[in-house]
């Protein structure tokens, strides 16, 4: 049984520190009272203030007709500990199954979007549809994150970064070169 | 004195194995008979085939200009043994100086574009720019890689993947769950 994980607001205009270092993460999505969840590695931060977020979902997943429709989406950031259920997530289509349910994982009232948050996870971003000029030609949808969650530690949790071929880079170890900045580059 | 690193051609459609994970990249650039470099940590893999990927390039960097102008830039992976340079590369800007002398870069000749490769990189990646809809409202740059250059060993070099604040999480350490994926999924 995973536990759920405890979070606090958090603001949106810093969620790169979460999303830039590369992550995959968990995109959960709600049309017509049907949820979904699947395993993402292709997102970028694209502006701190409004903060914008695009991410490539393509058109062979169920979750992308269900965003299109709905609008919104939650980005969740698992960790290591959730790395079976993020392959499992990967693997199987949600066309005919409860994500949430065959998984074990908790579906939470998000506050600004009807997309459920997933409990398991470190980190959660709720987000509307902010721009959708290349979503036919490229799939590529560019989101602004309305509201961010996230555990106050580990600062620094382990995750996950896919290289295909079913192998994952992990995160974890810090390297901190702060007194080398400008500080307008901080 | 920095090694230059011995690189092999490598299938574009693969280069996600790379940039998917989400490290910092050096992105080089060439107009007018001046080359530059930034340190950039925006961006996304888009489609295999053709081989897509998105950067966010600010238009406050020197190189948004020359790259919107060349419409060319070469993407170069850095390991955790450039860390000061990739800090040194993001903290000045190239509008002055010249950063390959600046920081004992070796500048070489790609195949396909203009710009030049990073010779100490792990791997450079030859982009022509693909689709410019969003570069005037985000500096969303669609490129190509029309060429794919990789150091074979080590397999999984350590890369650094930026959370701001002067601070870069180390990846290396790897997770295989091959076995748990379906075929078509790897």
């Amino acid at each position: 049984m995973m536990a759920r994980i405890s979070k606090s607001d958090f603001p949106v205009s810093q969620v790169r520190r979460y999303l830039e270092p590369g992550p995959i993460v968990l995109v959960s999505s709600r049309w017509q009272d049907k949820t979904n969840i699947m395993t993402l590695g292709w997102h970028t931060v694209l502006e701190f203030s409004p903060s914008l977020v695009g991410l490539m979902i393509s058109a062979g997943n169920h979750s992308h007709q269900m965003i299109r429709e709905s609008r919104e989406c939650v980005i969740n950031l698992p960790t290591t500990k959730l790395t079976d259920t993020v392959v499992g997530i990967g693997n199987i289509s949600g066309a005919a199954i409860d994500k949430f349910e065959r998984f074990g994982l908790t579906a939470e009232e998000a506050s600004e979007v009807d997309a459920p948050l997933i409990g398991e996870c470190h980190a959660s971003f709720e987000c509307r549809l902010h721009e959708d000029a290349l979503v036919e030609r490229y799939n590529f949808f560019i989101f602004e994150v309305v509201k961010a969650h996230v555990a106050p530690s580990p600062k620094h949790p382990e995750t996950l970064h896919y290289t295909g071929d079913g192998v994952f880079m992990v995160s974890g170890q810090v390297i901190s070169r702060r007194s080398l900045f400008r500080p307008e580059m901080l």
